[in-house]
């Protein structure tokens, strides 16, 4: 029952902060938004500059708001990286979260600039692209990093331990899936700005689901198992009318080891939000992990009963280590921010002399905090006495 | 399948930021490091003094860790509460975070300095103490917030909606467990320090199970049904040698309208990590809500199959907007940071010249990035090709 | 991975064959008939006279379905019993399955006859009456079996033994349930027949909800555990217009061992079909059944993961043996039974010269016989081609 | 809130009873097993005869077992069909219950005979066989049952139905899957006989994995959607040492109407028993039943909650009536008859004049009649006293 928590997350390392910048992640973007919050998890890095956007007024609102120096908020990735990289004190890296097409150019900016880089998946529209980039990392001894995000939760983290310490056998079958509906309807026709450049082959590339979703597997897969995939056959389906890219894909794959592999991905399986499941099978047993639900595996070793692995647990290993005890759902940090999104949002209220809505009080005061300390006392009052019936 | 997003949750709001200072919450302490984070997290709240610990070194290292100025760490809370009234900029509310015994004479000091206070539940260990507090913000009118995390929870916010809009009919029954297995030994023997604070009836007053989480049953419950309690009758079992305070508690009640209810809390129940979880019975319907799967509520109108509510769907309410997508579980940001901070710190000691081991490097470099392109492309290709096998 | 299964399950025993009559269980009734059919599994049990109804006509016509001889069809359960103990090769064993309420006076004339008895529960509307015919049946030396249909499932035999032989330690903590919503409405006024005897206290005896499934948890825990009750704290609550008897109950109970439980059922918890779940937590595991799913129990060491343990499996104990081999759901055979009743139905149609409708069709003909066995030989002839595609 | 059950289950048609005799199934057999007692179930069935075992004691001492009379225990399946053939009231039908390699020499017997048969699947080693069958039957006007049992569930008929009524829309995606791993360890040389012939050739055919359990996947989507697979793609896998038939088996198809379907089954997959799971995914919803959670299956439609359709409930359609009310697991005749066999088992040895084992007499007796009725009681009197503590 001993916690498994990580050092790092304590937040207590303000001494050495890495100073990024952002290229895309302008208004309206989601994904812009979680690399800001993840950035500055652990107190380690902090946004310093930005390109937010091909609109220059969207990113002089973005960089506003986020507490930018105006002279750092730039018109494009070539003239952030150059000013960067003359700067004094420039960025240490950049990080870009534009629709993939502008990937491999505004990398390259970067790269040749000297900054390192994080790059969204997937990494360029071609293998040539990519090659050249990882080259040129190399070449100039910078960071790339590619931020499949999935790799980071604890327990896809003890799968590999689990896997690469031969702890379920020789890997003989691999199912992974992808489902998700919010493709079913062309909701790309509608503005819903994610669905119109995903479903776009001018801002995606060759394909929509597999590069969006079915890269996840195929990355989720080779982090945990480290094994390559020697030869595949994939039927990609246009769900959808007058779409001209793939929504379901269904490959079947033969590793390098001679395992079978099954990876399905879907934008148009209608029950299913965000529905990452990977199940791997050897020949001493088993393990599955589901995103929705990341805080849990079942792990079977042969002729024993399916247990089920809990993040925070003490018997994990170090490398499954969190920022949470168990049992609090990763969504706790969540919760208590949405507690001080509203009190700060009645303070502020407060303090500009207006008046507060109760929809912005949506926390909780004074009276329920007296709630319940009286239902503690009465609590042991009860039992006290006998566990009678007391009155409130 | 629209997404129901919160708006400030865009962390676009660097114009107006409220100051606080927090009173405990120093090294090993679990809940500061989650205030903290939980406050920053819609960048409308900034920390800028404290008091973490009794220990004054203690409090110096984690406001140096925090990037804040030696001249606002104090030595006790009543010093911080004047020192920062007296200030010209002085923090716009106190946070704090310490064991339940000295809640009441710092949110009183702070109170009485006209500082806005947010404090941990239980609010105080007597009820004279909290109606006091009670009284003494109404008098000022400032605002006291008891932050209980759980209210803030999308699907509670939806839960809420569900019963006051008489979705459910008339409550007849509820049903509240809170069951956790961590002090099935007697951890606090052992230094645990969670443990040794708990069991203290000296630091946590007349209870331990209710008063820690038996009290989160009791404010859950009230949050989303507004039943207010008229009797009960509690058995409070002390499990564990040489204990004095409660580890098992069942209580049985009767609501004001009629209702009946029981509540269980344990930190003794072997399997459970942190198990809250709430039913509500109404004459038409019911819902069933657990804290390690928030995501997900189970929800059942007479005569109809239970319907599953996920987190971030259309069909919910405004009331149960959200930060991320639907299906995108709420550790999601915690992965992402995960990412982060592997690349931080591999950066980090890359830029002090010093050589970074794999355990360091647990982010996705290049290479994956190439992978990932490689799939897709190959997908595409054997697809185009009438789906046949293609080589990698 | 070997596999448990029942021996006396295989149905080969024909050699000795006891013969039995029922009191109850005529036509519209539905434990006569689960009783029937449970009591002809294992081919141990023969029916062989009745009085199945007060209403003689309702006995004639259920006797002559189950070709039953008709001088062996009675008017009431007195002349059943003597006539029964008169005649050569007269019954082995009555079972009873009638309303509580005529449950002693049946069971006392089996007994007094000389006749072994299985009486439904609740044994009788008394304690008094039950200790009579304890005793009665000890002085005769004859078996008085009370059918508590969930001591029967493999898995509750498997928990039985953990407990039993101290695997989880000593018992601190029940939770017991047993919700139910099928009178959320007042179907008795409607004339649904098993709610009507349930809710009227002439026949049901002086509770309705505790009496027909409270006493299923008092007794599967009794089973389990071995624990006695010491005492109880009990909140019944009558809800539903016009009713006089509790339909939702909570109670508190002491064990002899000072371990604490709660029981919780009610036949008004809308989105619950028939959820008897038990949860026994000890000092050193806990484990977890529920009837809905009987074939998976949740199993928790302290400090381990919990384990889930499925039916059938090699890793179970003997008392745990089962008809079926893991993972087949014990529907299995009712599955079964649904394609012979389709083709025997179909057939009996057709042996009497009449069409067959398609409904009376559903069983798979030797075109499904045909596809299943063209899939095959494809799948085997595209892998041997090395796995290309190949048409139907 | 209505029950949906079957009126043919209530085992009152003892009038019209068919005679059938079984070709295999002597001792060892599983599924022989499963014949006898689903053909009795709902009391239209009655064996008469057999050829159980190609070693005819083995058959003698079945048919003794069974009652059977000695004239009609045969040698082989010819001198069955055609004894049977020339007999006055000879059997109605025969069931075909050996390995796969006879099934069409016994099936073709009973068919030249003019005797109805149900034949387990696969039907025939090849495809001409399995046609040349269905026009003898076609032929002769008789009835050719191949009983594949998943289409017997209550919820697979009503997954039929919504698919049918075009209520998920026009069907896109098909997932299929069977895990089992009863086959990891090569069991077969260890003498399982199970195990021996599904991995025989000579026995089984062209395929085990693909031929045992890839055919139901086939079959149940066949049966619920209607569909015809156009083509297909496999792959599979010989895993275990020395084996020469598949034990794992990837298949990607395409379907007529253009759909996409994945089948993968496994006999090598740690941690699934009997795993069937289907998933059937439209331009308007879905649908997923996996067969070791019979009696829930999940249904989505497009933007509305995912819903838990639970068998038995009133707002299923008639195709999905059933034998047991809602919530009563399908084990629950099991469980009963688990009771009786206990029961019937300690009276055939008192009987006898034997001592009776506590292991025998795990029936619940008189004591625990009493327990029940005083815990009802106290219940009832603590209520009544105003919910006080009552001793027992």
């Amino acid at each position: 029952m001993t916690v498994k928590m990580i050092e790092s997350s304590k937040n207590l390392s303000g001494a050495n902060v890495l100073h990024y910048g952002m290229v895309g992640g302008g208004e309206d973007s989601f994904i812009g938004d979680v690399h800001r919050k993840s950035a500055m998890y652990d107190g380690k890095c902090k946004i310093v500059c930005g390109c937010f956007s091909r609109d220059y007024e969207n990113t002089l609102r973005t960089g506003a708001a986020l507490g930018i120096s105006p002279d750092r908020l730039y018109r494009d990735f070539n003239e952030m990286a150059q000013r960067e990289k003359e700067r004094d004190g420039g960025i240490d890296f950049a990080v870009i979260v534009t629709p993939n097409s502008s990937h491999f150019l505004a990398a390259k900016a970067f790269l040749e600039a000297g900054i390192h880089v994080v790059c969204e998946k997937p990494l360029t529209c071609t293998v040539e692209q990519a090659g050249a980039l990882r080259d040129l990392a190399r070449e100039k001894d910078l960071i790339l990093c590619v931020p499949y995000n999935y790799s980071g939760y604890p327990l896809v983290k003890q799968a590999r331990k689990l896997v690469r310490d031969g702890k379920i056998g020789d890997v003989v079958m691999v199912m992974g899936e992808y489902p998700q509906d919010w493709l079913m309807d062309t909701v790309e026709r509608g503005g819903q700005r994610q669905a119109a450049w995903r479903t776009d082959p001018g801002l995606s590339g060759v394909s929509n689901c597999v590069g969006d979703i079915g890269s996840h597997i195929e990355n989720t897969v080779a982090y945990i198992t480290g094994m390559k995939i020697k030869s595949l056959c994939a039927k990609l389906d246009i769900i959808g009318e007058e779409r001209v890219l793939d929504t379901n894909a269904s490959v079947l794959l033969e590793y390098a080891n001679g395992a079978t592999g099954m990876y399905w991905s879907s934008q148009v399986a209608a029950g299913y939000d965000n529905g990452l499941r990977v199940r791997v099978f050897g020949t001493k047993g088993s393990l599955e992990w589901a995103q929705e639900f990341p805080n849990v595996m079942s792990v079977t070793f042969k002729g024993q009963p399916t247990q089920t692995y809990c993040r925070g647990n003490g018997y994990l290993d170090d490398v499954a280590s969190s920022r949470l005890p168990s049992g609090h759902s990763e969504g706790y940090n969540d919760a208590f921010a949405n507690v001080y999104n509203s009190f700060a949002t009645a303070l502020l209220l407060k303090k500009d002399g207006q008046s507060v809505s109760s929809a912005e009080c949506d926390y909780q005061d004074a009276e329920a905090g007296i709630d319940g300390v009286r239902f503690i006392h009465k609590c042991v009052e009860s039992s006290q006495k006998g566990s009678v019936w007391v009155e409130m």
